[in-house]
């Protein structure tokens, strides 16, 4: 597996693959690679035959009060577990490299950008869609991997796809869990040893959701109050969100009729963690 | 020369020609095609081995007060033209072709879309912007032409290609003029006979301010009262600007140290025409 670091060098190695005919495919990272990670990149690997996977810590897309400056950074670590899941190519651009200079262009997503994450922190998929932009016009993949967890991203990145006529197809791939339920994160890394026994609850009340809803709940606002109960029965755990919605828009839902997609995210202590889960009437989680 | 409607047949004609090993080469345009975009064409094929001319009245970079309803649309005679200048295919896609349903997500651009056409016309660049990196996506292109008519357009269009990676290279290509100095422009076919006798004036104006350059005029404001004197002097012209220039970033300038960028607008009775040229101390127009 190489490391490259410039634009220039990545489309040398893209398009020698492209030329012996491989499928190139795109698994998008921040680094600080877990099994979720990993997970995405042997898929990516079953279904293409060069891998590009790009580490970079976009700027754009944190807050002014975000974590940016203490996002975990670990390249060594990073380029061994890439590696060993298969990857051909690790491409781990220094800022100036992605962005030269002062930026002029962006890109701007609308609905529903503006709600759950977008309305806690706001600009960040405006910021995740330009990089996305960029790095899918670098690396030209025919197909791109993204995983469930970050949902709302995948909306939006299904929509940063069809619209802007980025000629790749978005392969969305289910979130990998601890065995206690919580979904793999880099930034699990921040939780101290009493905050990593309270993170489960985010599932668990996710899934007490999902269950209300098997049982025939049809009332959302009965939804929700299940999942909060849940979440602030445990001590230390705000609740940002615990959501309702449909699966396509992410449009919060004042019934339940169909397939929904519950959304939540939470704070315990200074750390912020997000999940989802599919649900539907008659289907047990 | 064909004709194409949808992005699907584009791409099987573009893969195609690729797949051939042609250079494929991309005249963006709104239609109504004269001998501006003729001469566009005409360098796209001494260049690249299969020109797409793309034909689309883009709704979003026309404001609401704005001539998108009259702009001129005549498919049969510009696919005449296209033809005559070499092209190999037109695409001319409906409204809802390229843009299927609701836009969520679009393209962002900055200085200098906020100033010059950007403070007459705002959103207008924006507009620009979204549907260029749709129909690049789409097609694909190793080039694609712009006329220097649309100065501040070719600008943004650069910062467009190069900030979101779009792997094309722009080519610029000099504005046409009537005998008279006029700028072709498809918006010169609204001017009523009296109202053409008058619209050379805005070149006229343009060169009056590159000769006083190129005699030594330092002072930019000096220069901008040059432009003005020579557009006022016409009965029935309201000057929108006429500005002095940096030629890479359009900033306003007080002085002028070197090669700079005259732009003017104006409108003559309902119609509103801009043009620019280049002047530097030292170098007649």
């Amino acid at each position: 597996m190489e490391l490259v670091r410039t634009a220039d060098e990545l489309a040398v190695r893209t398009a020698a693959a492209r030329g012996r005919g491989e499928v190139v495919g795109l698994v998008p990272t921040m680094g600080a690679l877990h099994d979720g990670h990993a997970s995405l990149i042997a898929t990516a690997c079953a279904q293409c035959g060069f891998v590009v996977v790009s580490i970079f810590v976009n700027p754009l897309q944190f807050g002014p009060n975000e974590d940016f400056a203490h996002y975990p950074r670990r390249l060594e670590a990073d380029l061994e577990r890439a590696g060993e899941a298969g990857a051909d190519l690790v491409f781990a651009p220094g800022v100036e490299e992605l962005y030269p200079e002062p930026v002029h262009v962006t890109v701007h997503v609308g609905e529903p950008a503006d709600i759950l994450e977008g309305a806690l922190r706001p600009g960040h998929f405006d910021g995740v869609a330009t990089v996305l932009t960029r790095l899918f016009n670098l690396v030209g993949p025919a197909r791109a991997y993204f995983g469930e967890k970050d949902y709302q991203q995948l909306v939006i990145v299904r929509d940063l796809v069809r619209e802007l006529r980025l000629p790749a197809e978005i392969v969305n791939c289910p979130t990998l869990r601890e065995a206690d339920g919580l979904a793999r994160s880099s930034r699990n890394a921040y939780l101290a040893p009493t905050e990593r026994a309270v993170a489960p609850v985010l599932h668990r009340a996710l899934v007490a959701g999902a269950s209300a809803i098997a049982q025939g709940e049809r009332d959302a606002a009965a939804v929700r109050r299940a999942m909060r109960a849940v979440a602030e029965a445990e001590q230390g755990v705000r609740v940002d969100y615990l959501e309702v919605a449909d699966p396509e828009r992410l449009r919060t839902l004042a019934r339940v009729d169909g397939p929904v997609r519950l959304l939540g995210a939470l704070r315990i202590g200074a750390v912020r963690l997000i999940d989802n889960l599919a649900a539907a009437p008659g289907v047990n989680p």
